[in-house]
């Protein structure tokens, strides 16, 4: 029933960081969210669509208007985005209204690359979500999902919650 | 908005399967469910509820009216099952039309404590979908949310598809 | 210097052990032991030879003398042996004075297929101990080297320590 | 027979690399040599002692004489060093001649926090060697243990071989 065909954009932020220096060996692998849903055996379509790669600290205006345009544009009307977790609630206020989409965000804490992080968790309970959400746009953490005009992260606990 | 209280039962399967003989010194630590959602950082209430632990196979007509029954004693109005998969289908099909409940039904491939396993992003998966959807009776494998009319096994590939 | 050749001999128990039952899915994937050893860029030569496939308190004296065989057959003098816990110290004492080798024996308390098992720290401890060791016949467990003279498993502790 | 107390010095260089930026939640845990070591059911006695916390390129000779002397102040005669693995030789050389002492360095070329790291395997099999090998300063990479003298890396091919 619901197992409609899922565009993923990702724009950056913890949930994709990876260490990095210039005389580094490290070599990132295939993307992360690839190899989750490989061990989740997930059967559903879907299209992985980077976009950005910013800390969201750093998106700007234009930043959000390109993803607004972007989510726009696709073809899917389900569409999941990676986003840093620090302004993520703007840029999910920046996309209401957009038409005939269902759009989760969804981040992490801990960056996926890493032991334990909570980002394999994240994906997968957004992607539920997702499936199942009729048209508007949400926020994704902590296991439980939010309207983007009543939620905010508690920097302090390291969580979101009710606004 | 949808971060209701959720009640899990567990009833056995390969997704609950440990590793055991009389001589063994491993010994199952806390369940594995709970570890999944500390990791996934999940804020949401819960409480686990084992009520069988047998293979699906195993699964008789009395324990599917137990764990019908079950459902329907729980004061939250959503709960995961987790259940092995070979008879997840029928026992889904036998809580159907219990009434304000949204129950979606969950398992895996690979036991939960294994390394790779299909467990932890079903689990979370699963759990999205039931902070989402309706009353009624679901299973949620493979990434995607079916209804228990219309899905099946599939042994061969090893995963569930519309029937 | 010290990267000569290792033969694996596989004999059984907890280390090798992995979820099985008719009914079941799961599938073993190539051997844990390589996997251990590609994710650790291992770089030396090494061949695994499988010979039993016993939990350790099931190993007869046929069996042990099977395995000093096995050993002295060998082309390599530098020989790990994967082996249950309960009666590693019997069968290394059953292999002491095999002329010209290097052998460790090694196992783990939980299985290596299971998520945080020791299974990967022991290989690798003993891998490195074994290109270290002069000939004789050597037991590392709990990241230590033992005689197979003076060592028991203490079985509440769950580990193994001077006798 | 062999499991002298054991005392790490911690220098720096990939193996420690934790993700951070000064608006990351991201804090590090208790040092991973500890998990690594708890994994292990490690049971020998040992103490980590931080000593430098710099990029192995970044490396001077002060630092290298303040290495020298700190592994000759150690108590212990067995030494473990986590290093960075682009001037790990230069440093294992600078090292030579200390007395008393079995020194083993070890870096990897993957951050220990990360997911399918080499920093377990090589921590492991270094300690094995550790607690085998007699006086004197060693390289132990890739499953191999390499005299100072005769081993280089090879950044093309992200390994250490026989120079």
């Amino acid at each position: 029933m619901n197992s409609d065909s899922i565009c993923i954009l990702t724009t950056g932020g913890t949930i994709d960081k990876v260490y990095f220096d210039a005389k580094s060996e490290y070599q990132v692998g295939r993307p992360v969210i690839e190899a989750i849903l490989e061990e989740g055996g997930a059967r559903f379509p879907f299209r992985i669509e980077p976009i950005l790669r910013k800390d969201s600290l750093d998106m700007s205006d234009e930043d959000r208007a390109l993803i607004r345009q972007s989510v726009a544009e696709q073809e899917e009307s389900k569409i999941l985005i990676t986003h840093g977790t620090d302004t993520m609630v703007e840029t999910a206020q920046a996309l209401q209204g957009v038409a005939d989409k269902t759009v989760v965000l969804v981040g992490s804490l801990t960056p996926a690359h890493f032991k334990n992080s909570d980002a394999p968790f994240n994906i997968a309970f957004a992607l539920g979500a997702l499936q199942c959400l009729p048209h508007g746009v949400y926020i994704a953490m902590n296991g439980m999902v939010f309207d983007p005009g009543s939620v905010r992260k508690n920097r302090e606990k390291g969580c979101f919650e009710l606004a």
